[in-house]
Formats: C-alpha cells, structure tokens, sequence
C-alpha cells in the first residue's frame, strides 16, 4: 500500500506557500533519532552552567524574577539581557532605528532587545516537568515581556521563542526561552499579515477563525482541545509533527490574551511538549509565538497563535531554493500519534 | 575593538527581506567544526554506495551520461531518477497537475520529475578535485537536463542544487547534485519575480545588474571574477560565507546561458568550492540554481544565479519566526577571507 502512495503538493491557506507531502520516505516515529543524553541523565544542577541557581552574579541583572526581586537567589523564573544579543538598545531609540542608504541598499542600526528567559531553577527540569503553577508562571512571565517590551520606543515587533536541543540551535541544556524585540517588521510577517487581509477582503472572515471551524469539525488533524485553544496538525505542515497552537478568541496580537487564556496557554502547551516527548523521545524543536505588531492589535485579520516545529528532518538544497518544504510524514498520521501518547506532566522518575 | 561593533540590520535587494549582522558572536574560521571524516580518508571505492560502479543495476536505469549510452559501465556523469523521489511523473501530466479543493485548502498531485546527478564515479572525488574537462561535464549536464526537463508538459519551474554533508541534508558521500522539475513556482520564487519586477518599474534597470556594477565598483565583496562570471559575498547575506554567483550577461533563465559561458562557470564554480574548503575545511554546503521559470525566459527584471550557503550556524526560533537571519560573520570579511585562500582544484593527496 506504500507503494501506491504518489507524494501531493498542499498549500499553505495562510500563507499561500506549497508543500510536499512524500510519505513514500515515510518515518516511524521511532526512526527520528536523537544525540542528546535523556534527561533523566542530566544533574539537577551544573556548576559550569550559566542559568543555574549560585551563578548569578556572572550573568547580567535580572529583567524581571517570579517572585519579584529575587535576583541573586531565591527565584523560578529569570529574565536577564541575552549575553550575546542579536539587537541591543540605542541611545536614541527611535532616531536609531531609521534606515540608512548604503549605495543601493538599506541598512539600520540593530536597536532592540534580546531577553533570555530562565524557565526553572533546576537544571535538568523541562518544561513538560513542571508543576500546572510553575508552567503558568513561565507563560505569564512571557506575557509580561511582551507588554513591557511593545513599549519601548523602538519596538516594532516581538518574537518570543524556545530552541530545545543543538538541531534547534542551542547548546545550552538549562530550559530556557528568548524573547527579541526588533525595531523591523520582517517581510515573512508583513506577507502573513498582507495574505491574512487579502482573505479577509475575500470572505469578510479571518483565515486563522476559518481554519479553526474547519478542523473542529473535520477533526483528522486535532490534537487536543481545552475550553480557550486548538492545537492541530496544519494541512500544509512543512515538517513533520509540526504543531499549530490556536486560540479560540480570535486577537491578532499575543498581548491581547486574558488572564483565562493565559493559564490556558501553560497547560496547553505543556501538554503538547510532553506528548511530543513520548512520541518522539524527547526531539529537538523550536517553538515561536507568531503575532501582528502591537500597534495593530484590533485588526480583523490576523490571530495571534503559536508554531512548533520538531527538528527530526534537514532543511536541504531544494527547500532552501524554492521554499516548499517536503514532509515524509503526513499530519493526519501525526495528529493521530500525538492523541495516542498522554499529555500529562512528566516526572524526573519516568523519562 | 570587537565590544565596540553594535548589530545591524541589512536589507536584501532583491527579497526585500531584512538580516542582522551580530558580530558580537563572532567566528573565526577555525572555530566552525565539521565532523565529517576529511575525504582523504574516504576510499575511491565503496561496495555499499549504489552510486559507485559495479551497483549500477541496483539503481533504476540512466537518464542520461557521459559518455552516452554508458549506463551500465564507463560512465564519468551518470544521471538517474531519484529512488525516493519529492515528486513523480504523472500519467497525464497537464491535467494530473490542476489544482482541487480539500475544504478550504488547495491541493494538487505531486506531478514532477526528481533526479540524481552523480557527479564522478570514483567514490571519493569531490567537485573541487576535478580536473576542467570533467567539471565542464557536470556542468554542462545540468544544463542538458534543464533543457529536456523544461520541456515536460508538467514543468513549471526547475531547481538544480547540491546537498554536501550532513547539515546539508545528506548522508550519501559519493560526490552528487540534484534535480527536482516542480510543477509549481513556489511562493519563495515569485516574491523574488515580483520584487524584481517593482525593482524595474521604478529604475527600468534589473536588480541583479545593479548590484553586479556597484559590488564591481566597491570591491569589498568580491571574491572573484571571470569573463562571465562574479562572485561576491552579498550585502545581506543571511548565514556566514554566503556567495552569490551572477552572470555578467543578463539572462532570466539558466536555460539562456551560451556555451562559453557554461564552462566559465564550471571553473568558476569549482574555485569557489575549492576556495571554501580550504578556507573552512571542506564545510557543509548547499549550493541552488535559483532561475525564473522558462517561459519567462526573456523578462528583463530577473536574472538567473547560483546560491552556496555554507551550514556553519543552526537557525533557530527567531529564525523561523521572523525570517530574519542572524549572520555571525560580516560578509566584508568572509570575502577577504576567500579571496586569500588558493582557488587551484584540490588534490586527493592535498586533503
């Protein structure tokens, strides 16, 4: 029967690119291997590790602490500016920001801001291990840097995200997330905000609200629902298990989430990370909230939602000169491996 | 010196994408690993490798080789259909490419031919080891099968690249290219038609001249010329030791370029690999022939290349999300690296 399976291009409804679905290279599960030690392996805490409890004072002073003011010891969530930023602040921070000609080309300043965000004290505790209140506070502690860093007067946009192992670009085990506030709206986000309007002008409906009822009711790529989002398997999925977290309550920027939504968004994610774990023995991946510029929080056409995106296949040659991704592992097939494996916390014991 | 460079943003002419160039993490060329073993420890001959002699009847039969009709033996380039292939022949290939509804989504057969170019058939020889008559050869079958796949009823667009180690994409050693005729033009390559096509309205001049004449007069870039051919590290380049290969002669399709011009870019090709490898030994690589369509082989506003990016950093969350790469090397500097290095093919005893 795999044999008679012909790969099929599908497009992207939000961002009208393709993708190649071509399960004849298709994987189990089980043939994703990964290189790093199971964390079960890992100590609790490093004396080399940056991030970790006794370390403090190498590092930068903390932005922000659960609980507040716990800089040096004493805290379960640290912000600190990221050692080496890829965007730093200026001194004039709006005037920095403008363009400048350089022969043909434009070229500004790097103004912004690059946050790390120390998720735990522990280092061998991943997000798929903490208790519902630490996950939450994680969440609200993103929430709350994004709304201090849309008003800083350079910010255009703010890109929160995690890389979770080397195939994801980090070396560094202690869990962490970074948060970049860039003074540039990127041309990848204005084209999901310009294909978003033009489905709005279309169909007087918001494409992400759209995708949300078909795949409830279709129902062969959701993973899991709670009462404020859908995680599902996209229809165009560029890599395999990739995972597109949605909110119910459409708003087109992550700061308009309410306080429901918000401990929603914890468990939510937690328990996707922990499933992704179980199926696939613990991947690498990178997961980014995909939000408008705050100053266009009210429009009708974009919905602020989170991507995962396992990194169990390489990016080659063909993808890099055309864009379309190939996929060797269909989302109907994920999604229904993903529902298959318990979402529930992990423990130290089991992994 | 160095804690006093601060981030830039760079736009890209041509995409109009933005990249930071965060120098602050800077590298060294030494300090990028590879862990491939060196290819003077590769034997000339594997009885493993279906690409090497003596297991050509393990592969499906040859498209096309040098010398013609050698399929089965005394061949120096022989092309065959990939065994897993993205994407295949349709019966009927016009139809079999129309697009179908799927709810809200479209979707289409996966219709389109996927080749192997296997570049030499000693096991061990890669392109920078060459002697000229035989990377002529290579060369020169990209552009025949370019030719015979252009013709396809099915084709749209066809995309030659080069996957070289793992963090390209590739476990297979034996020295190979690729070749997928797509039945789609990919979103990615008609923003960079569109962007051309703006370019010209507004200065009735093709972006890709603009930026050989001003990266000619400047220099800085510039890691080599030929009668035909310049290659040059962009302005914006989005990952270290990125090169961009242009045509003097303005042609939008690869399909344009006279044979004079093929063999210069054989040579020119392999000094810039031979150059890379010295440079950063022998390092991961994607190499893509980025062309427009062939039915728009006389539009002025684009202009065929040839793109290498080296796989020397990971892109990571920010990445994916923005689309905005992180370079960790100003491109200034990865020419004067590559120009001082030798370009002369390499030796197998060099290596």
């Amino acid at each position: 029967m795999l044999s008679e399976f012909m790969p099929e291009f599908r497009q992207n409804l939000a961002t009208k690119e393709w993708i190649i679905l071509a399960a004849e290279r298709q994987k189990r599960p089980a043939e994703f291997k990964r290189s790093r030690p199971p964390m079960g392996e890992v100590p609790a805490h490093s004396p080399s590790c940056p991030f970790c409890p006794g370390q403090e004072a190498s590092t930068p002073e903390a932005i922000a602490t659960f609980p507040p003011g716990a800089n040096l010891s004493g805290w379960q969530v640290r912000v600190i500016p990221n050692k080496f930023p890829a965007l730093t602040p200026g001194g004039n921070e709006a005037c920095m920001a403008c363009s400048t000609q350089v022969g043909p080309y434009l070229r500004r300043e790097g103004v912004g801001h690059h946050e790390v965000v120390i998720e735990t004290p522990r280092h061998n505790e991943d997000l798929p291990m903490l208790p519902p209140e630490r996950i939450e506070q994680v969440v609200l502690m993103y929430y709350l840097r994004y709304q201090a860093l849309v008003r800083m007067p350079s910010t255009e946009l703010v890109v929160i995200f995690r890389n979770h192992g080397e195939k994801a670009g980090t070396s560094l085990i202690h869990p962490h997330s970074q948060i970049v506030a860039s003074s540039v709206v990127p041309f990848l986000v204005r084209n999901k905000l310009y294909e978003g309007q033009r489905y709005f002008d279309a169909y007087n409906r918001c494409v992400y609200c759209d995708i949300i009822q078909y795949e409830c009711e279709q129902g062969a790529r959701v993973v899991m629902e709670n009462e404020h989002f859908v995680a599902l398997t996209p229809y165009a999925s560029s890599v395999p298990y990739e995972i597109l977290l949605l909110p119910r309550h459409h708003h087109a920027t992550f700061g308009g989430v309410a306080e429901d939504e918000l401990r929603d968004l914890a468990h939510v994610l937690q328990n996707l990370l922990a499933r992704l774990s179980r199926l696939l023995d613990d991947p690498d991946y990178n997961f980014v909230i995909d939000t408008a510029p705050d100053h266009m929080a009210g429009v009708p056409f974009y919905h602020w939602h989170l991507e995962i995106y396992p990194k169990l296949t390489t990016p080659a040659g063909f993808e890099i000169g055309s864009g379309i991704g190939i996929n060797v592992v269909p989302p109907e097939q994920a999604a229904a491996g993903l529902r298959d494996v318990s979402g529930t916390p992990i423990t130290q014991e089991a992994t």
